[in-house]
């Protein structure tokens, strides 16, 4: 099964909105062993989407569409449809009683956009949409399948993980493809290439390795290709397995897990709590962690001590260690994060100051010098990192490092 | 004159890679009023580049290509433009000094590939490439205009900027494209509908309004096309300026401003501090006020107080209040508002409580639900929001409901 990708919408055109939709649903189609062969942004214009609906279907068995199916008059989406696949609108009860469910919920009251957006097609089946007021619809024509579905990444990605992508599956005949990402923290790139060379050089000719690298981070993608899923589906756990034990202490988890998740889990499992005290990483570690649900069961809080004030009053760094040593030293983190964890009463606690840039930089203090304190109940180490000068890459990768010092304090039981 | 964008590599395709590229591009296109009309991303296969280049040059004046040229034996890009255009590689000497250049600033030593590099079609002129080993390559065949460039976002762009751009712009004929976004908060795409309506029905004809919703905002896209770009530019300054008056509340920027932006702006040119306790933000609000550089003049920092010990020991909340309100009410927020402001001495501070979900519902107070309390030196005031059952957007609606609020409180001197 070949698909292609249609964004629509002006906003794509002027490259006022990125087009990470397209990008992100080619990931899911590709997961399943659907190709993708082409991504297409065009214009909110009648012509411009019936020719690319012609053209996709000269190369794609599904189409999948995006965008313009808001309430709003510049969305021309749905009557062209309805010109290409011959349909009449037809108002349809369930998805108008979606629109006052939303609406009720929120305490808004209904416009007659609204109750229009619940006009869909005659000839389509109708994909109900979660969360927001537009459904998705469903069009078979010529054996092929076109799916259209609102822009919102938030409404879309629903509609594709609980009913597009797994009734495209049902209809997928043969073909698989399998990944597994192992998720790497510590070392760049060339490094692990080193490490894993001999190994990388003898995989088997339908596995392929991908790096990919991203800011405090590497990716390593495998990727198997085969008609037989069961034999695929082993060898891949087989040579995942191998992969790690070269490289037991970078790897923090599996199929873009994120660092914020594994230490969730960590924690968890030891029934251990942590708080942070943070300066230049300003509350991104706290929010990290809290946006993983169910992390009130292991983090208590965090204080952002951005003046030199609050981190006295509030966490009790000596007035003369800040004098002397500077906000942004061992010192002083080991102070920030020792007052956390006794004010919090926690088991762990992180506490990071450093100079985010792109101003604040010193002969001796470069922008980018960040110095992370770990406090747990055998004590507080404390390391000094030199990032970049680029503001907002210096909090990412100061939060990385934090949360990756902890996972490897706890479990190597160094804690 | 029109353009079409044509990204060319698998990467695009499964996903890996979001096509930044393309927008920037568009972006750059549209700001000197060259229209772009379609944005095509395909495989590194010889046949899909050969269609797509003859389908854009139906559509489009200028076609702008990019990926395809690096050292490696997956781009086929330069042997099927010769194909395209007729051409046969011939090798280019300036093109190997810059190679030389190139690899002996970085110490490393030319293989085979990296003199096939300079190789380029004999009827191109080539675009030197600053950042890279291979040349940009622009073609005129059938009036229409091509030119090829790396995929590399770092090599690219200068090309563009630099030589590509100011070409097209002498060879375009007329026609300029003007935008102006208005940013809007706290209102749904369908009530500012409703409140423009008029306004938008009676836009000059070269004029068009684009609603662009995100979470937490909606931004009006106003665009106008023309050939006199002085009176367009005053047309869409007064047009701007009209849609503004009559929806001056929910305005709080331009341009893709962020309210994070705007809010350090307010405070700095009111010499005022903030600070902030947040329970459901979990840190988000401090995280985006300290994203922006320059931010500790006006941001003292944070209470994280995820747990109800620490609203009460560090915040000050009491016991009483928690226990006859709980954690999610109004009297506690105040209080947890009231606390930081006092204990970090601060002009304003901004408190929220909430259950962000996806879990913690009660019959009384479901997902969503979300307390924000405003201090400030004229008293503190609170107020109730319900947003949905997503965390991530809960946790990014209620910040920006809370700098939304602090906004209007301190524009309208109701502080």
């Amino acid at each position: 099964m070949k698909a292609e990708i249609i964004s629509i919408g002006d906003e794509l055109l002027v490259g006022q909105v990125v087009n990470t939709n397209a990008s992100w649903l080619a990931a899911q189609l590709n997961q399943e062993g659907i190709e993708v062969v082409r991504i297409v942004a065009i214009r909110d214009d009648r012509e411009d989407i019936l020719k690319s609906l012609a053209e996709a279907s000269t190369r794609a068995d599904a189409i999948l569409i995006t965008g313009g199916l808001g309430p709003t008059r510049d969305d021309i989406t749905k009557l062209t449809l309805c010109e290409y696949f011959g349909s009449e609108l037809v108002f349809h009860q369930p998805s108008f009683d979606n629109v006052l469910r939303l609406f009720s919920s929120r305490g808004f009251r209904i416009g007659e956009e609204n109750r229009r957006q619940a006009e869909i097609p005659d000839n389509c089946t109708p994909i109900s949409n979660l969360n927001g007021t537009a459904p998705g619809m469903w069009f078979e024509k010529d054996g092929k399948i076109y799916v259209s579905m609102p822009g919102v990444p938030f409404e879309m990605k629903p509609m594709v993980t609980d009913l597009v992508l797994p009734e495209l599956i049902i209809r997928r005949k043969g073909g698989y493809i399998v990944h597994k990402t192992v998720m790497t923290q510590g070392i760049g790139e060339s490094f692990l290439a080193e490490i894993i060379k001999d190994w990388e050089e003898n995989l088997p000719g339908q596995f392929k390795l991908a790096y990919l690298p991203q800011p405090g981070m590497v990716r390593l993608r495998l990727t198997g290709r085969g008609t037989d899923v069961k034999a695929l589906t082993d060898e891949l756990k087989r040579l995942s397995t191998e992969l790690v034990t070269l490289i037991p202490d970078y790897v923090f988890g599996y199929d873009d897990e994120k660092p914020e998740e594994v230490i969730g889990k960590i924690l968890r499992e030891a029934g251990a709590t942590l708080a942070t005290a943070e300066s230049c990483t300003g509350g991104y570690i706290a929010h990290l962690i809290t946006s993983i649900p169910g992390s009130s069961a292991y983090f208590t809080g965090s204080v952002v001590a951005y003046s030199n004030l609050i981190k006295i009053n509030i966490l009790g760094v000596k007035e003369e260690t800040l004098t002397a040593h500077g906000a942004v030293s061992s010192e002083t983190v080991k102070e920030m994060a020792e007052g956390v964890r006794s004010r919090f009463g926690t088991d762990y606690a992180i506490a990071v100051s450093g100079i985010a840039g792109p101003d604040g930089g010193t002969k001796e203090k470069a922008i980018g010098t960040t110095w992370i304190a770990l406090a747990g109940p055998n004590g507080t180490s404390t390391e000094k990192f030199i990032f970049g000068h680029n503001r907002e890459r210096n909090i990412r990768l100061a939060a990385l490092a934090a949360l990756g010092k902890l996972r490897v304090m706890i479990l190597s039981g160094r804690a």
